[in-house]
């Protein structure tokens, strides 16, 4: 049961960031600002290019700088690395080992980059080739399938624009997150629930926008990974580019749409699939009114500022996929062809 | 038989640019080079965010240039724009009509950056949103799944590609696309085979890496659009971080596999996947030796650089998913609840 120990330690590894972190992110704050970072150049893989993603949106949202989430083939297999050198690059691993990301954090640092690894091994290549690091702290990860790193990373990076942007709400905001994260944990009976109701589904979408479209895609991806659900991800906005024609009666959709300045419009799409298509839908949110139009609701946790709420939403999903896999028989301990580390060049 | 005619129209529409844009292009090129540009910031959707995704492999290849892929959700849902006064900031859109995409262009302007749109409409909105533009000028696109903006873009990126670099080398390998778009054409014989071979194909996975990423993403795309497939798209590399538990016997995987500096781990991965997890290969590919690995093979034309192959190789993969979709009696003229120009915010 390692992947459900881990899921439950979420809301200590949290809490411990938040304690014991600070001064350290703070630190990479001033090298940030001293440089006269212009961008981000941000390259991860998996779960981890999740938390970059969650990335792009604070970094914009509160700090104002872009992020590019980058290409290390070009670094690797082309040989032919853009120009970086105004950039803060940053590596986001939990193994801080796969060869490709390593690769681009040594590039950058030879042109005069500013770098940040991301890394729970503070003794691993990624956080050697790096001139600044930061540690998840997560103590070790044993099971394949990343949560704790996953929040762990989410956390960094929120203390990081709080930092940047030197705003004492956003610290206020923050200190919310550990006992909503544990809230989220008690939805766990009305989880298995959700997973019986869907037990039988082989494939889904699943949406979320802004800052939640770390947690849709973050979703998705535990659902291949351990229940091996075909499982499309998609910003709401996007899905309406093309894929929503994949919509028939009974296809599940599953979306994170909780209390944010974009709801209105999320929650509209999701009324007309539903009534237009036949969509049988699971939302994760904290807003009754949405909750009302779900197949299968499950409720987060309030008061938390939708900037943090990716943190806790990811919380019931992962217990969705874990259910979900026991359900269907399966083993969250052993998913077929992974292993904890994965080298790619 | 819209659809078909417009996928038929692509060699003239390649050539077409090549003989006529080529100044429009230099100019855009002065601009940048005036500027100063440090990256580029593109915000595009659907099919159009997948020529953007070519574009981030040419330019950083050939340009030095990083091309971050916007968030218009910062701009729009939640008014934080980020930084964007040293990008190049370039909207991607057929119809050059949506609001988000537009908004963006707008704030990068009002920031002082440089600005790009590239569109079929040169009277649309995008277009008078941005101090330059560049028209695809690929006639009227009447069919609801686009295909020769789609290949027009990708032309413009690689004719503003070559004049940033300023390469004869690149001027002379882009002279063979027209041509090479052309005998992809022909392939259409055995492309209907094939079809007949997945005909009853609900799901799959469609893989490429490095310039090959954004066939992959756009061959996903036609096949949800058209025939109603679900299917799921990644990097070879990212695959190998999760999703490739999905793979059981009998799974298809559709690849783009061409000559590339990157090809020989992308066929190694795909024999593994084909002895160790039975699944089932389509294969574009110009390289016998991964022909060979192939269930189904489709011959890509020869002679083409790897950086252009995307030109020519969406096209056997756009008359795949319109065979496709008439072999399972749908009609690709009408794909379910879409319209041809979607009006995000």
């Amino acid at each position: 049961m390692t992947l459900l120990e881990e899921i439950r330690e979420q809301p200590a590894v949290l809490q411990g960031l938040l304690d014991h972190a600070r001064t350290q992110v703070a630190a990479v704050a001033n090298a940030i600002r001293a440089r006269r970072v212009q961008y981000v150049y941000l390259v991860a893989r998996g779960t981890s290019e999740h938390a970059g993603i969650y990335g792009q949106y604070v970094f914009g949202a509160f700090n104002g700088l872009p992020v590019a989430l980058g290409a290390p083939s070009l670094f690797t297999v082309y040989e032919r690395p853009p120009q970086v050198a105004n950039a803060l690059v940053v590596g986001v691993s939990q193994s801080g080992q796969s060869p490709d990301i390593v690769a681009v954090l040594a590039e950058g640092r030879r042109q005069g980059a500013l770098t940040l690894a991301i890394t729970n091994d503070p003794q691993s290549p990624l956080a050697e080739a790096a001139e600044l690091s930061l540690a998840i702290q997560a103590g070790p990860e044993r099971a394949v399938a990343a949560t704790k790193t996953y929040t762990g990373e989410l956390m960094l990076f929120a203390m990081l624009s709080a930092a940047l942007a030197d705003d004492p709400a956003m610290w206020v905001a923050l200190e919310r997150v550990p006992a909503a994260a544990a809230e989220a944990l008690l939805l766990d009976p009305e989880i298995v629930a959700a997973a019986e109701h869907f037990r039988a589904m082989r494939e889904c979408v699943v949406l979320g926008r802004g800052f939640h479209f770390a947690t849709a895609l973050e979703w998705s991806l535990k659902l291949k990974e351990l229940a091996y659900v075909i499982a499309e991800r998609y910003s709401t906005a996007e899905f309406q580019h093309g894929p929503i024609a994949l919509v028939e009666p009974g296809f599940a959709i599953l979306a994170v749409a909780p209390t944010d300045p974009g709801l209105a419009p999320v929650r509209d799409l999701l009324i007309r699939m539903r009534a237009n298509q036949g969509a049988q839908l699971l939302i994760l949110s904290d807003d009754p009114a949405t909750l009302k139009e779900a197949t299968v609701g499950l409720r987060l946790p309030t008061g938390v500022a939708p900037w943090l709420m990716p943190l806790v939403s990811i919380i019931p999903a992962q217990l969705f996929c874990h259910h979900l896999t026991i359900a269907r028989g399966l083993n969250p301990a052993t998913p077929r062809g992974l292993n904890k580390v994965t080298l790619t060049h």
